[in-house]
């Protein structure tokens, strides 16, 4: 028996649904000791403030500064890493936030009112968050493109001041996370990381303002952090690893296929790459492919055990099969690599993003075509949208009531709350009652 | 000394804010032995379903049923409670969904593309949650209003499977209750409560189907359950002591303010009422005629202990500061009782719903005005929004690149991509090249 390069399952198999839910499930690792060392990280910044973090950022970061305000990184050096990258990245940086500018422009929200015939007006006035945290990983893990996709939907959507906090090991800072930062129009950058960054931003200390929300991606500290202070201010989702559903009617170049598969998988080992298709024959061309491709690949390693514990390649009797596969696996990314996808469409129901047709692989996405990239995974693209204005703006209920309005009104709200018991309610009704 | 009614506060108080943020300050108590207990019955339900629930329920609201099937209410059970109600009742109820039905319609998104010049299409496709809990209090907190508020923006968002729990203590339903599901088209009752129930909803057990998001108001044990659940399936907001802010400029009747603050009070002792006003003898006046109302009102003791330990009548020197103290308490519900609210609408930043003019208590929009009574509490409407169609929709963006937008975000993407070292990302983006 050999070690395969990646999991083969047929929909006619014995116990596929068991085979597949073995495939998907992901849990996050919980842990102890993590969870007590962040809570402990926030108790002292709440506490101590500006000191707890410049304390925790000299010793995680292996960083030597006297104070908070060495941590502020000056408006000027954003402006002299956009001058100092190269050309082509830079021109690069400009065009992706242009278009994902573009895109989010179309989901700002308006008020709305309506008045009724009795003079009564209904409606929702839209206002934006004031302030909001994006956090950055540092190291590695540090992509450009993520704070386009972070900070572009925040400044649209009219957030007052939007503050970026990115680790700097050893002092250390990634020149095209700064570029990004200033073409996105972030207000300020502080380096600090871990915990203690978000401890900041969620409870403030003596020179950073407490924020509304806080975003980004980041490290199990990081994760664990924002849903400990999640209430007290919002936060994004908290991501598990990345994924891509591939369907293909076995028509598109099986190198396309094969390479689409591996952008997902290259991310990280627990990242998940699936290819369904009714074509067998193609699944074979795919696997073909991925095998003469693989060993060429910078990232080849992480790609093959990727691929090895999560990814698979699944044969099905028609369309119609895959598509309720889809529905049931409710991707991050879903590629619908077919001649004419717009007649699927109206059958998909959850996936974070949908890149229809065999010229849309999710890497244009990931940086450029204009959506979002920032998406709900493992399956909850169920009840979770892709990050947009809307997470940046909130909206107020309008109730005026004419006096005509009121009165009628009064009857029908005093009348219910009796039978709820609450007297008070039916009053102050009542007193608006002609 | 005298037991004072209510706390009087001036803006010119030496460390005013010190004392306001005294006032407001408010935390959910986390008890170690109901997150014990709940993660004890999670557990159990999650891994024995049926039969775990039917334990608990049996135990907890002193039930003798011996199969799952028994807590499923009939369907005609609900159609039978809608006849059973009074007349008035009836009407107003149907009354009151008429109107959050016609205001919730208006909230309904639409999904959206546009086409680029290179024939690249960008959009965005809205899809309803499948399924969808709605947990409904027993016994006294027994809201029929709730019933509306929470089902109705689920059914107009296309939900279609609206499950709603609600304990029956002693085998008892409020029978306004069941009338209010039939109105709102709850598709399934099933008479259980508590951690059990809210994990019935989150895991599915062999009679009831997983849904997607809960949503509804409970106890201590319910809040901790769903926070437990949270990631699982989506949840709406944990919800805070209800509160009301009431800005007046000292020409609305005092009576209607006075009753306008108990409004809010007797929900519970946790409830806060605070009225800000210019006019300080206005202040007295509503404080004497809530003097003078106070003994008649039935939920007076609740009244009383409300108003004492979280009420406050504040002074300011001008509207603006109202306003300035408005947008740092971010109110559940702002009534903004004066002549003109219109012109101060637009300096109003956070708020859950703004009731404007003087003949809009808060109670007209707590049943039958339109808009939701599920609001964001505790300050949280700096960053949260009323409950609307918006949390049981989802988006999806969509990208379809045709061949010639392809070749050209591909530059665009391969650039950033081997900045970020993703070299397969790279390479999938190159092979669309032309």
């Amino acid at each position: 028996m050999t070690d395969a390069l990646i999991t083969r399952l047929n929909y006619q198999d014995t116990d596929f649904t068991g085979k597949l839910d073995a495939l998907l499930a992901w849990d996050s690792v919980s842990d102890h000791k993590v969870a007590d060392a962040v809570a402990d990280i926030l108790h002292q910044v709440k506490t101590r403030g500006d000191a707890a973090v410049v304390e925790y950022t000299n010793r995680f970061d292996r960083r030597d500064v006297q104070s908070f305000a060495e941590l502020v990184v000056p408006p000027e050096a954003l402006q002299k890493a956009l001058e100092s990258i190269g050309a082509p990245e830079r021109e690069a940086l400009q065009e992706a936030a242009r278009r994902v500018r573009v895109y989010h422009e179309h989901q700002r929200q308006e008020s709305w009112r309506y008045t009724e015939p009795d003079g009564t007006v209904l409606g929702q006035q839209i206002t934006p968050m004031e302030r909001v945290g994006l956090y950055v990983p540092g190291g590695k893990a540090s992509y450009p493109s993520s704070v386009l996709m972070n900070a572009i939907p925040a400044k649209v959507a009219g957030v007052d001041e939007l503050t970026m906090v990115v680790p700097a090991p050893d002092g250390e800072l990634n020149q095209m996370v700064l570029a990004a930062a200033a073409i996105a129009g972030v207000d300020r950058v502080i380096t600090a990381g871990g915990a203690q960054a978000v401890a900041a931003l969620a409870y403030g200390t003596e020179t950073v303002a407490k924020v509304d929300k806080i975003v980004g991606p980041g490290n199990i500290f990081v994760a664990t952090a924002k849903r400990a202070v999640f209430g007290q201010v919002a936060i994004d989702m908290i991501a598990g690893p990345s994924e891509i559903l591939v369907l293909c009617d076995g028509q598109t170049d099986p190198d396309w296929i094969a390479m689409d598969l591996f952008s997902q998988a290259e991310h990280d080992e627990q990242a998940q790459s699936i290819l369904i298709s009714p074509d067998g024959e193609f699944l074979d061309k795919v696997e073909a492919a991925m095998a003469r491709l693989l060993p060429e690949m910078s990232r080849e390693p992480i790609i093959r055990e990727s691929l090895r514990n999560r990814g698979a390649l699944i044969k099905v009797d028609t369309m119609d099969q895959a598509i309720a596969l889809s529905n049931r696996i409710a991707p991050e990314h879903l590629e619908v690599s077919v001649a004419d996808p717009d007649t699927l469409l109206p059958q998909i129901r959850h996936a974070g993003a949908i890149f229809m047709g065999r010229h849309t692989p999710e890497a244009l996405g990931d940086y450029c075509a204009g959506p979002n990239h920032v998406l709900p995974t493992s399956g909850t693209a169920r009840f979770s949208s892709p990050l947009g204005v809307y997470d940046f703006q909130k909206r107020s209920s309008i109730i005026y009531a004419s006096p005509e309005g009121a009165s009628t009104l009064a009857h029908t709200a005093a009348t219910l709350a009796r039978s709820e018991d609450l007297e008070a309610h039916a009053l102050s009704a009542d007193y608006r009652k002609r």
